[in-house]
């Protein structure tokens, strides 16, 4: 990236920003301009947020969660099912499942999912505590990996884990997705939502 | 948008983080994570950043560029052309202007462009102070607006201001981009590509 005609503060400002994701040098660029021209309304505020997000994060010892406090906002609810454990790969995807607001379980974060290419191994993941918190009243364990070969591989491997325990293991629904047109959806897709179709 | 299941200071993050170009919501609750993830590498230099540039920030009171010191860069440049003028609408125009890396002279930025739809009215707008400068010995204008409606209407009001000062006024050429494939132009560029064709 070519130097920008103004000074060193504002162009680490830039840099930093464009380590976002979804923000590459161009957006970047913009991101900082909106920020310098809202300085009070904006730069000032989201500076404030993040030197206080960095003080209070806490991950959650239970599940993995990203929380102010551990254990985190969904294992000290005293309304959710103790019986049910939902395993994700991340935490956005623990959030995204919140946000469907179907499932009364706690959680599980593995931190990641199996990839032989990124050396990514059973034991960098969150796998070993999962086993303790399994053997420990849990009736159902609902492997929710992205649907993705890593994820797959992740959840096939957990499987094998959780096999000894007899817990009764489940996994995500396949098929088409609500709103989505059959033309625009892959062959993989298609195949799963014919084979696990349900009576009208 | 729903309640995140994490702690209120995160869910102020993410809520800043929605506010800049480029980032809505989902993808605020990403940059959010990674954030976190990375606090060290990451969310505190970001913080420790938009703190030094909201002390440091400093409009040049000649040319209106964001910069650190005023006069900027820019206009403290002795290799720079004191005789031509380039009128931009906003700081971003002048950045990538300086990324093109053509033009030698100074800049004006008028801080927008012309809009009875938004009310922006001259008086709203940078364009006083560039009746001064353009009387103090300059002998070019590049009036530099974007191709927009707003941009053109600003382009002719300061074109009836300038011409009073016969000093010599031009605007950018428009035609094909580079790169540019003719079969995705508008008919008004490609009218004005031809309408300003070149001897090859």
């Amino acid at each position: 990236m070519a130097s920008l005609p103004t000074g060193p503060e504002i162009e680490k400002l830039v840099q930093l920003l464009a380590k976002l994701p979804g923000l590459g040098p161009r957006s970047a660029r913009r991101a900082a301009l909106v920020l310098l021209k809202k300085r009070e309304a904006l730069l000032e505020p989201l500076g404030q947020a993040m030197r206080e997000a960095a003080a209070a994060i806490r991950v959650c010892a239970t599940c993995g969660n990203l929380d102010t406090t551990s254990p985190c906002v969904v294992c000290r609810d005293p309304r959710r099912d103790l019986h049910v454990l939902c395993v994700v790969e991340d935490v956005a995807d623990l959030w995204a499942l919140e946000r469907a607001n179907v499932f009364r379980g706690r959680y599980h974060v593995l931190g990641g999912a199996l990839s032989a290419l990124d050396g990514v191994t059973p034991e960098k993941l969150n796998v070993a505590p999962l086993a303790a918190r399994v053997a420990n009243g849990i009736e159902e364990v609902i492997l929710a990996m992205n649907a993705t070969v890593e994820g797959q591989t992740t959840a096939h491997y957990l499987m094998d884990i959780l096999a000894a325990s007899k817990v009764k293991v489940t996994r995500l629904a396949h098929g088409v997705p609500v709103g989505g047109e059959l033309d625009y959806l892959d062959e993989g897709t298609l195949a799963a939502a014919i084979r696990s179709r349900t009576p009208f």
